[in-house]
């Protein structure tokens, strides 16, 4: 199977199919959620984004009212070839090291999850074998990145009501920049940034190697998904096949930083109703993913110039999310209440 | 006692003493949660905000590290003559209902303290005394003024950490934007929102009667609590009286929306830095409120355009500075996690 030819053939074929038939949201949950948060002893709109987001877990769940009583954090871990061009502040060992900090407990997402009542799965791909330099072959083979998208399917755990996607990776905001990059064109400096901290001379080889990798693949990246493989990674691949398959079981999904939304970016250039199942937790100091937001049509729903990954914006707007829900379900009705409505002095 | 000379003598002496006298921020606290950020499993800065929030938790609770186990809202009601204006969507016995509301647990800011984990209390001022109408005569005595707030300033519950102030009043939005306008100038049509909903005819009394009300008191504005307690009302008296105690204590506290703002603008006006142990929450959907928070260049946390009131956005917030708080204190250090620091590649 030739990879000049995976864009059009074989290896995707499946996903294709699926992207076919992806289902809608559920419009009769949608307004009977919106009819009774007419109900609810508040004045209408006062709740602002939260009445919006009860509604939208209600359409994308398919029950009324919506529930989030089992929220999960998944968190993908890769290793990148790309770190060969000089691209990252910290050692590839990095990457393991904060998995196991992640098994440990020590990592910022576990305290967050903690905090917030979700669960934790942290999904290692092959962080011995790192993908291919970007900038001289493709990150992955076909059969790879098949493989790696159907892991990603087959990773949304059982009984949850809602799913936050997060990485680890070191490397991986250059991946990330490449993607966005070559998706939606512009230039590689305007894709990427710091990321963990590069500075100086690191950025401009993060810049270059970025530049480079486009314009080798370039012939290829029509295909969204020959996007992925080629400028892509493993953490990339498995959480953009989670999305799918979130979509599938009816799980709303929380999307968090830089490279989360360049996974979705992804899905969304196959298909820009793909991501209606998902919030943008948070825009974050990375100026490529405002500008990757920005792109999509998508808006986050906070700003507190984070940049870690982990999940941890995602962490956060669930925390909201479970609280817009659990008001929605919870508050009394004006006729409970005895409250008087509108209209009245 | 004369009202004329209210500001430059007699009834408010006592107060200004107190903040004349505020206690500062503990830098040796901040400094210290500042290096122990710099030791945790994370690059530096990539936590944005949160960063700043365990700082500022740390400098104003003075102690390291910050601890948010024990957060409380406080709720202060009171109800407005200037209804009599035709200002308000809502009745006056709305105020009373919700108070009722809170009290049996059906209303959205008591959801808000069960997904949270804070507490909360409800301070019901005199509702069957409105305040007189601000836009024929004073709000308040000065003795009324005074007593309420004292009441404030005695309302600081015992053993908490973090405090939230939040408020009901059917007609508060009129006398926050009296508030506003009284202090920092401008017209009334810039500082008066729909509020809980009013529009039309309804919104052109309300900005008549903003517009009436200050031109009224116009000769007295230069004070600070004279704007207050002409163009005030009891739940704002107390939410200021509260806010200078929560300083005195050592309490951080979180402001909610555009009611509560008018409360701690009065504070600012006396103070600039009165108001440094403060978090504000979000910017509301009513206009006047980022108009206020940028006079006095506070920077809140959300936008979610919510106009609620009640605490809503100041509860939200305290689930953010809380897990911003757990997060600093429970992450692993490089050196406990065995995780390699920046510099390598």
């Amino acid at each position: 199977m030739s990879a000049d030819i995976a864009g059009r053939s074989g290896p995707f074929d499946d996903l294709r199919t699926l992207l076919d038939d992806l289902p809608g949201p559920d419009e009769e949950a949608r307004a009977a959620t919106r009819a009774r948060d007419l109900s609810l002893t508040k004045p209408p709109g006062s709740l602002g984004r939260l009445e919006g987001i009860a509604e939208w877990l209600a359409a994308w769940q398919g029950r009324t009212p919506p529930r989030v009583k089992n929220a999960m954090v998944a968190v993908f871990a890769g290793n990148h070839g790309v770190v060969a061009q000089g691209v990252a502040a910290y050692p590839q060992a990095v990457t393991a090291q904060m998995v196991a900090n992640f098994q440990a407990g020590g990592a910022a997402i576990n305290q967050l999850c903690e905090s917030f009542g979700l669960g934790l799965q942290v999904f290692e791909l092959a962080l011995e074998v790192p993908t291919g330099d970007i900038a001289v072959e493709p990150a992955l083979s076909p059969r790879d990145c098949v493989a790696t998208l159907l892991y990603g399917l087959e990773s949304v755990p059982t009984d949850i009501d809602l799913l936050c996607i997060g990485e680890m990776g070191i490397g991986n905001t250059t991946v990330a920049a490449a993607i966005f990059h070559g998706l939606y064109g512009g230039t590689a400096e305007e894709w990427v940034g710091p990321g963990t901290g590069s500075a100086g001379d690191v950025l401009k080889r993060k810049v270059g190697a970025v530049s480079r990798a486009v314009e080798l693949h370039k012939a290829h990246l029509s295909d969204p998904l020959e996007v992925l493989r080629r400028l892509g990674g493993r953490e990339i691949a498995a959480m953009a096949g989670l999305i799918i398959a979130a979509r599938l079981q009816r799980v709303p999904v929380v999307v968090d930083g830089f490279v989360t939304t360049a996974a979705a970016a992804v899905v969304y250039a196959m298909d820009p109703a793909g991501l209606d199942h998902c919030l943008f937790a948070h825009v974050s100091a990375e100026a490529g993913h405002r500008r990757g937001l920005e792109t999509m049509n998508k808006e986050p729903l906070l700003d507190f110039g984070m940049r870690l990954g982990e999940g941890s914006g995602a962490a956060l707007a669930a925390g909201i999310v479970k609280a817009a829900a659990e008001m929605h379900s919870g508050m009394a009705t004006f006729a409970d209440a005895g409250v008087a409505e509108k209209g009245g002095d």
